[in-house]
């Protein structure tokens, strides 16, 4: 049917958004039409608002909306010890177990020559800069443990070894709470080469 | 963690809509954050150009952003012929039917007591008003075969049948394609009352 022109454009930017198919998107769009006027507005302007406020630390290139974000801002936190993560979901996931003290460097992706992804894409750079500045003592590779998270651990373990810095990975090895029948073979040698004392 | 205010502000709008939960929330939020400024205006733009231009159409309440919603101004559908939806999602449905050639009367709900919805609150006053006019030949009630619907398409009906309009409700049966052992008793005495010659 010919729907309203501005409908249509509001379904094609949800359309738009990552997991959102055709249906939601129209429900979403069905949403925003049956906000109250002062909630459309409130909607547009907090995402035109993240969009101008938000930008990157400059100390670890995580999101923020303050001159630091929140995690460099805090001096609780080591500073010494630095955990490289993809992106800012893995920073939260990791900072969610409650786990971790120290600070972080966002790279905002990984090295992947299949993609066109070089070293200069991400933020290897600033991480560069940090490392030079001293007063860091370890670094934690955080990437995932696919093809391109290994070689971007490899990259920058190569990048900082001559500063003669500390260069750590997160340990291989079964997930908690798993079968081990059901482990891949790749996950259980790790397991294996990786055990620990007890 | 501590994340950034406008990044929470944003979540939170996300998971306001319907479907969505804290993650698909995060993804979305994430998405925004990662578009180019320009773009984030414009999906901005949309949403409030949306609340702003989109009304209901003034004959049948359809939602437009036009004077009149594209299908009262077709001259080439029958006017004297109303189907009567439940919300605009109805609409949709049906005319992805190809199959129907009359007009639309949009409800924007269904009398239900429960959630203390009255006659008063769905737009019963704007189609007496199009019967009242007079040229409409017939009515078909195409609310939803759940007890809202029903009650509300007696309730039309009673409503206009004085007025010696003829009202229809759409068919029940078998769904297309489905298989006679599986289907609802319910169901399947509807089907048997409305059998038809062959």
């Amino acid at each position: 049917m010919d729907s309203a022109v501005s409908f249509e454009k509001l379904t094609e930017q949800f359309r738009r958004m990552p997991g959102i198919g055709a249906k939601t998107a129209m429900r979403l769009a069905f949403y925003v039409l049956e906000l109250p006027k002062n909630e459309v507005e409130e909607l547009a302007e907090t995402i035109r608002e993240a969009g101008e406020k938000i930008h990157r630390c400059p100390v670890c290139c995580n999101l923020t909306d303050e001159e630091l974000c929140p995690v460099c801002k805090n001096v609780n936190r080591k500073h010494g010890l630095i955990c490289v993560v993809e992106n800012v979901e893995s920073l939260m996931a990791i900072e969610n177990t409650k786990e971790y003290g120290g600070v972080y460097h966002v790279l905002h992706g990984v090295i992947s020559p299949l993609d066109e992804v070089g070293p200069e894409d991400i933020t290897l750079k600033e991480l560069l800069a940090r490392v030079n500045e001293g007063g860091v003592e370890e670094v934690i590779m955080a990437t995932g443990s696919n093809v391109e998270g290994e070689l971007t651990a490899m990259y920058i373990s190569k990048m900082l070894k001559p500063l003669g810095v500390k260069v750590t990975r997160l340990a291989y090895g079964l997930p908690v709470g798993s079968d081990l029948q059901y482990a891949d073979s790749v996950t259980l040698s790790r397991a294996i080469q990786g055990r620990q004392a007890l």
